[in-house]
């Protein structure tokens, strides 16, 4: 991990991706050795830069002179690739530092990942290049491939196809050596266009973070895949995310850890702490990320982001040519949640024209096999489509069976695309896989700007992922962060403290009053007006109805009396020598919707606000969702109507709606204070309870968490 | 649809797909008529039978004599195939049947998708085919292609690759004959050899249960690949299923439907009603079918069950070369369901000692590059995982991305697999998509009897739904199926009759009396003891409670009395006019857990149970399980322990565990009634309150509706 995780890596990351000196430590003359073949790619690709060898025991490699070690290497060079063993690593970063070497790849494992003592040289290695400004790819990468110059640092032979100088092409980022190598020979084998392939490994300097800057920079990047098991400098990332969407360069995500499983193992494989998924998600997703599911999605959502002129927005068309193909089609657009805006003769003239009459508008449209006998069909249903501004994308799913099949299809289908020159996203796709497809004909539909998908259920599963970032709402709050106004002491905050704090901003409370007798108890009572709650007040005391810290619905002096010394006794026999703060005496509150809200403050991720619904709902079926702190109260409102009992809010079996606004307010007010002030890592409010429309909502009880420096 | 919905359809089903003899009716000379490509079919592979052509204004085509019209056919034709209009279909079909004809194909759409004239021809068309005992594939199909003898009555030109006499393949019976052809194609692309492939269409007269029945008694199916929207015969479809399943023939299903939208549009496509999907799923899942939920899947499971010599079953085991990827992996694991069993260097030595200690041993197993330098790995690896009990299943999956790279690492791997003979299926598979291995090395994956999948994502999904097909327990309830004691009088069936009803067989009630007066009531709460529940009982008024029609919690004669007219007051004003059969006097239950109980039978597909949450639980996540009524107790049990809010039936924040015993053998009771008594249309219970542990269960509300005949 980098000495100031917020920083950029020192160095030029240029030095590294397009080196004009390259030296190879541990160059080796032996086919298989990792030294051998990083010669050979950078001879197979013709580098035409300065390229320097060191091997210890020999003076030439394949005709090339070799130098003993780092220390004969020139001052200077850009790039040095570390083909030894690990033993040997740290003493050739220190001599390479020294040199004033630029950038550095190291392929050895066994540092982070291995235990103590590979954590202690790993940091070494971090520390040194941080103070020689030198870029370091590793340790356990694969290295780095640069497909406009084509210059791979890399011992994977894998292919490298130029991506010419005016051309733009997809980056791929990741932590893994192994994904960004299959991810890369995948993207290339669906004819692709490349910039650069990164592995960072165990990123002992640089990391994900750093290599995204450049590519959001680099001309020659449209697309940034990335594979990361674990963000070493979220903050930095969220930034930089942000700020590719504003590039319009999408950055699409593949991240495991969903499963508690994967998440015990990424942190095994990395070193690092695995950090809470969910949080990772909902920040990077507001930040304008799109996360992948599966690796075909990331290839898939990538290509069709790095070939489209316009990415997919809006509803969605299917043309097709079965009836139970459309019915499937229709439970898989359900699932994945693609709109699939509803066709009839009335509403879509100029679709009901471009077919003949037996053939029913609807959508997805069921073409029927009539293309074969009229293959100019094609060419008006795709214009019709295109032409519609339902649509922000169409897919044209076809039968294949067989070349007699295809021969007749594809070559009208190529023309229309070329007639057509739509921006507007067409993905060209089988209903099986494709198997006899001739590669002339995908090339063909590439060549118009279109994408050419072996079934129609992965372009739609890609379409609806980009269909919603392209709809998302990135507006924040224009509201201030909030600062509290009394001072914020580390530790567990107690209810009545915790309400004296986020009262005066805003978030309702009954009206309460802490008593530190009972006189003083039976004295707010009557100031409240009967009936009465009370509970124990002590930062010791999180769970305080367990200990029978709460006693509710006290509807006189004497009830109250009682209620104290009770309440005293089991605390105290709950956990001896406890002493209280106080106990809190509270207006009872009248009943209503039952919700949580929550916030809390995940290292380097900053804040995220937990809401839904309360109790057996919020623990059974997880009936909450995560938000960002800076959503509008709009956006909030929406986002609570995505929940699934969200009919418990808008009026159920007869019940009033619920007040909404209130209850966004509360959401607001707490993202605010989480913004405002970053030492408070939780607060939860639970229950709050929301009345109908215009009635308000209230929180019944707090808890904060304050952070100890 | 047939006459006899429950009836087979007559004929033999042979004469069709293995005919001697077969009429061409409106063959053509003309390239792209339908009568030309289904000769030019016939002909490319060779047909060696009788072959006669009609064709009222040729003499000849293609040198073969031409009839002038069907009455000119010999007798005892075995198929005749009919390539022509709509209109000339109906007579036809009358001069075939009576030369005695054995089977007809009918192209032609038109029928009952298209109005009610259209569904009057079909209609007659069904019955003069079952009055003469032929068989009629369609209308509005493709025909249907016999792989074995190479006999295609079809005029889609597809590749038909020979099915040798001893082979055994796959099946396709599809409703949608372009799926048919779809599938077909896909399955012959990845080298599987197919048996028969069927298209029923519109089915006039014989539905995918016909074509079922003959591929579980033909020797060369070893699985049946279906593709239907709407079974047209439930009932026997899942006799059939039983009988496959007994055969160990596997059926794999793909039926759309799930979304409303698709359950519409199937409707519209096959003329045919929507039935309700999950009562169609729970139905012939229990009969033993593998439901796939995408086309991709049905491929994929029909793929591993058609290749492996065993079933996938109990654990898999995953071997990868990837950490990143193994994370990914144990993600779509928890996703999916697969039991992914974890491994330790403890208790799994044979792993242990097949691999260097710097590989760790968990499952997936991350055996990074090392295969690259020690090509024998793949041996010990596959040997350890194939020799341990735990797996039902191995996956390995490898890194390909380049020729060098799978140039190194598929010939150990086929040899291994050579050596090995594995009966335990082994799923060979890359991790992206396996555009770079030669077709060589997949052929020889499947020469040694595995199976070579382009991701492991799809090998996985396949293999859960294989594997829980394996473990599914299809053991039936011992227990006779009920008849009701009283008789069963069609309509509602209003609570206090059903409880006269249910409660002698079984199902638990507090004790209640039915009062025709005031005086009556009052009568029965004191021989009930107080408090009790008044409820108005009428089989007009299913919802009582919103007609004023529940009081609850009534203490005393006075109470009573004064309910007692309030609830007339208020039923009257809710419908008036309404006589009341009186007023149910009820015992007050303590309060539980409360589920819901009910059943209901779907024409044609016979009764299920539902049982789960009651209240919002129910309305809001549907947490209800639909259930076979069939089932043991422990069955049962174990089902309701799937349910999202299991917890709360097992102890919830310190609760006691509810009597799951006494809710079983409601469900059963209930499920032995609806198969004793095919009358009942719906049984509800609503709420069954379920007691701690023993105390048993007791349902407060009971509702029946009994068949209208």
């Amino acid at each position: 991990m980098p000495a100031d995780a917020n920083k950029a890596a020192a160095g030029d990351i240029g030095r590294l991706l397009r080196p004009r000196s390259i030296a190879i430590v541990g160059a080796s003359e032996k086919p298989g050795a990792l030294g051998n073949s990083v010669l050979l790619n950078l001879e197979r690709l013709g580098f035409d830069g300065e390229l320097h060898l060191v091997n210890p025991k020999r003076e030439e490699i394949a005709g090339r002179r070799c130098v003993k070690s780092v220390e004969d290497l020139p001052l200077g060079i850009d790039a040095a690739v570390l083909a030894i063993p690990r033993a040997f690593v740290l003493d050739a970063i220190r001599g390479l530092a020294e040199r004033g070497c630029g950038s550095v790849v190291i392929f050895s494992a066994g540092f982070a990942e291995a235990g103590d003592a590979g954590l202690e040289e790993q940091r070494q290695i971090g520390e040194i290049a941080l103070k020689a400004g030198m870029i370091v790819e590793g340790p356990n990468c694969l290295g780095c491939v640069n497909f406009i110059d084509q210059i791979a640092l890399t011992f994977v032979e894998a292919p490298t196809p130029k991506l010419g100088a005016r051309r733009k092409g997809i980056a791929i980022v990741s932590q893994s050596g192994a994904m960004a190598a299959v991810l890369g020979s995948n993207l290339t084998d669906r004819d692709i266009g490349l910039s650069y392939s990164v592995s960072t490994g165990n990123e002992a300097a640089s990391g994900v973070e750093d290599f995204v800057e450049y590519m959001i920079a680099d001309k020659n990047t449209s697309v940034i895949a990335m594979i990361v098991e674990q963000f070493r400098n979220p903050a930095r990332f969220l930034e930089l995310a942000a700020k590719a969407r504003r590039a319009k360069k999408p950055i699409v995500l593949l991240h495991p850890g969903k499963s508690t499983a994967a998440a015990e193992s990424a942190a095994t494989h990395t070193g690092a702490m695995a950090g809470d998924y969910s949080v990772m998600r909902t920040k990077v997703e507001r930040a304008g990320v799109i996360v992948a599911d599966t690796l075909e999605e990331l290839g898939d959502i990538a290509e069709i982001a790095a070939r489209c002129r316009q990415l997919p927005s809006g509803g969605c068309v299917v043309l097709t040519e079965s009836g139970a193909f459309k019915a499937l089609t229709l439970d898989l657009a359900e699932e994945i949640g693609l709109d699939l805006p509803k066709l009839t003769d009335a509403n879509a003239p100029e679709l009901r024209a471009a077919m003949p009459e037996f053939v029913a508008v609807s959508n997805p449209v069921d073409m029927t096999a009539q293309a074969l006998v009229d293959p100019d069909m094609y060419r008006r249903v795709l214009s019709a489509a295109v032409g519609d501004k339902r649509f922000g994308s169409v897919v044209l799913a076809i039968i294949q069976t067989d070349h007699s099949t295809t021969d007749k299809k594809f070559p009208p289908i190529i023309d229309a695309l070329g007639e057509l020159k739509s921006s507007k996203p067409i993905i060209v796709t089988g209903i099986d896989e494709g198997g006899v497809v001739r590669k002339a004909y995908v090339k063909g539909v590439r060549r118009k700007g279109s994408a050419y998908f072996p079934t129609s259920d992965r372009a739609m599963r890609a379409i609806a992922k980009l269909s919603a970032y392209s709809g998302q709402d990135f507006s924040e709050s224009r509201r201030k962060p909030l600062k509290a106004r009394k001072a914020l002491v580390a530790g567990v905050v107690p209810e009545f403290r915790a309400k004296e704090i986020l009262g005066p901003l805003g978030v309702p409370f009954p009206k309460s009053k802490l008593a530190r007798s009972k006189h003083e108890a039976i004295e707010a009572a009557k100031a409240l007006g009967y009936p009465v709650v009370l509970k124990a007040q002590s930062a010791e005391l999180s769970h305080k109805s367990d200990a029978g810290g709460v006693m509710v619905g006290l509807q006189s002096a004497d009830e109250i009396a009682s209620a104290w010394d009770k309440m005293q006794s089991s605390v105290t026999s709950y956990k001896p020598g406890l002493e209280l703060d106080g106990i809190l005496v509270e207006s009872m509150g009248d009943r209503g919707v039952e919700l949580i809200i929550g916030a809390k403050s995940e290292p380097g991720w900053g804040p995220v606000i937990l809401a839904g619904f309360g109790g057996v709902q919020a623990e059974l079926y997880q009936d909450v969702c995560l938000l960002s702190p800076d959503l509008t109260e709009a956006a909030i409102i929406g986002q609570l109507r995505q929940l699934k009992g969200a009919r418990l809010l808008t009026g159920f079996r007869g019940s009033a709606p619920v007040d909404l606004e209130a209850v966004a307010e509360i959401i607001s007010t707490i993202g605010r204070l989480m913004i405002g002030e970053p030492d408070i890592r939780e607060i939860d409010l639970n229950p709050v309870v929301a009345y109908p429309k215009g009635k308000g909502a209230v929180a019944l009880d707090a808890l904060m968490l304050i952070a100890r420096e």
